[in-house]
């Protein structure tokens, strides 16, 4: 049987807008890596009757139930009072659990308090999932045919049990859909042009799907509408047309493909940034391993530490200005000479709202690239707020590094 | 009256892990600037049946339904189709749209496809929304004391029409709850320890509310929870009891923190990042304006970088590893005298998931800061995998920095 899934992120924090809920996007992943799909998700409040609502709305309509948060010591952590009050259960202390917890806070040193105590209650019927990485154990109840699972919503916690004991147990217990989701990562094209490309493929209206975002476009082949063999051929055929827009078909993202064709290549890189702040630098070292070809990234926000450090000429700053074709190419020869590399990239620009003139509005980029063959340069424009601006930029410098090496040039 | 406000996020692309759902983190942060609080936050498949399922449901508990997401140019793009059949409405081209949109295109002088064209259709009696930055327009449609808008989900969009024209129809139409909620910001403590530390506090149990992220912790002083009076005396006291690890009580975050108090006391800041690869210097410029206080950041990945562009002595890493802090010390120093700035910040550590041995773990992390009168460093230890080990890195610099400059020293 393939299950009906269902998350519920439990927490106030979100619906006020603290917290980013990365908990349902991590469990999404992992479940769909195992060729499994979320049909329902919801956030709900810590208020008791919203939660007790949510609870039995997810008994009667899905098979797994996947919650996360509310768990925690303090007093708005309401899941499992609310859970016990949703199925009438009383609750129990867990003996191994308290142990568990008692250990945690010797091993650290630090003093249990009442609350910490609290978290090793748990609803009568129910099974507690060991939490190696915190105090709160996970939890498991069985309600009339549909599975929960309580999981602390403490990111690392949560990644924990998931992937330890949730995972698991989903894939033996359940059958998982057969076809994988395929995906076609692109960058450099807008998602109505792309559109207009591959839609007259044999099956493209039902199989394809689109998802934008600030690293480009996503196609997915849609699980289960087309056979598999439709599917690879569709994938094959989209690929085809649209070349070197694609920079991946395996999930990958640019700064793991630029990685690999960097390792394959035996080639170290430099980066000079000046709008894009230290971005690139961060996304590459977001790549485990980065440390193999990445030897030194130099954030030159002012126009004398692009002097100094960069070795940028002071008269270019007055011929052509900061945000020019010609200081993108001295930054990047700057930075390949400065930490010795093979390859370096540059970026000059005004990711706003300040700095715009004239001839020279918001979103305006220079993009550079230098080897032992010699250094280009790119002009590009962008129209966002500053942040998106900056995931943008750093995104095409990124893919011009990516056409650059798999060009081989 | 208070409205009961519901977003629905349309998009299968949320489901399937491809994106990350920001817009309805923006609009409950918008909203609630503007005093007003989301009740329910689902996210619905680009299904017709899931579609009509949420919107009659949203329109039976709701007063206001924000709905973002599926009015693209492309096949999956359901959402107009499934709210004209939930509520037995025809498509009617909206005549002012399509003359926008083909404007829009002729601007680009890009071709327009019969895609576009179909954007310039809303449910008859609905009201189109311009949409200066994009093509798709929003829609506003009363349902029987519900009132609907259908926003596009591409954010830069979506900020647009919800900033100009719905969240200014609300403010005019509905009225604001009064209270608006107080925040404290604290960095460098456990969720229970500071539990411990305030639960005592008269009415802390219905008034405060805690929030963890890899940013540190929220503690909120819930809307309506208790009078104006005593929220402002719980918030005066619960910061006096919190002392210095409170960084901000107006929601700013550490970086834009960092940056005022560079500002107002006149600094300039270097930065020499190892483990934390561009993320501190990646925060630092997402604050507009970072260029007047920010002279460079270098990421200085490799021994060979550290030495050659930071000046770190080579007998250093022979004696203490590149992880030591003799190493951060030198970093920071090296950065302060290669930018030529006041103070310098430090990062060198393992993120992991390699580079451990067996006297440093991963999540080991050193941290400097050099002034002119001379360099202290730290020694921190987290837990967490890579990803999450680089932020809370960069929030412990930054905090490292944040303390050093409001004391004065």
């Amino acid at each position: 049987m393939t299950p009906v899934i269902e998350i519920i992120i439990v927490g106030n924090e979100i619906l006020c807008g603290r917290t980013i809920d990365r908990n349902s996007i991590h469990m999404i992943r992992e479940l769909e890596r195992a060729g499994f799909s979320v049909r329902h998700l919801c956030v709900v409040d810590d208020d008791t009757a919203d939660l007790i609502h949510a609870f039995k709305a997810a008994a009667e309509r899905s098979d797994v139930v996947l919650v996360t948060g509310g768990l925690g010591p303090t007093s708005d952590d309401r899941t499992i009072s609310a859970v016990a009050e949703a199925f009438g259960k009383s609750l129990v202390l867990d003996d191994r659990s308290l142990v568990k917890i008692e250990e945690l806070f010797r091993r650290h040193n630090r003093p249990m308090s009442e609350s910490n105590r609290r978290q090793a209650l748990i609803p009568e019927g129910s099974r507690a999932i060991d939490n190696p990485v915190g105090t709160a154990p996970g939890i498991r109840l069985d309600i009339a045919g549909t599975r929960f699972y309580f999981l602390p919503g403490v990111p690392s916690e949560m990644r924990t049990l998931f992937g330890e004991s949730v995972l698991p147990e989903l894939s033996s217990d359940f059958e998982a859909e057969k076809i994988q989701t395929a995906t076609i990562h692109v960058t450099g094209i807008s998602e109505s042009e792309l559109y207009d490309r591959i839609k007259h493929l044999p099956g493209a209206g039902d199989a394809f799907a689109y998802y934008p975002s600030p690293e480009g476009l996503v196609v997915s082949i849609k699980t289960g509408a087309v056979s598999p063999m439709a599917a690879a051929e569709l994938l094959t055929e989209a690929v085809r047309i649209l070349g070197d827009r694609v920079y991946s078909t395996t999930g990958d993202s640019l700064e793991q493909v630029v990685g690999r064709l960097l390792t394959e290549r035996r080639l170290t890189l430099g980066i000079a940034e000046s709008c894009t702040g230290g971005l690139v630098s961060h996304r590459l070292t977001n790549v485990p391993g980065a440390s193999g070809y990445l030897l030194c990234g130099i954030i030159a926000y002012s126009n004398e530490s692009k002097q100094r450090v960069l070795g940028v000429a002071s008269d270019l700053f007055e011929r052509y200005g900061a945000v020019s074709a010609e200081v993108a190419a001295a930054m990047a020869e700057g930075a390949r000479t400065v930490s010795g590399s093979d390859i370096a990239i540059s970026t000059t620009g005004i990711a706003g709202p300040g700095g715009a003139t004239p001839v020279k509005p918001v979103g305006l980029m220079y993009a550079g690239l230098a080897t032992a063959d010699g250094t280009k340069t790119w002009r590009l424009q962008f129209a966002e707020d500053r942040l998106i601006n900056k995931s943008r930029m750093s995104q095409s410098v990124l893919d011009i590094l990516r056409i650059h090496l798999e060009r081989g040039t």
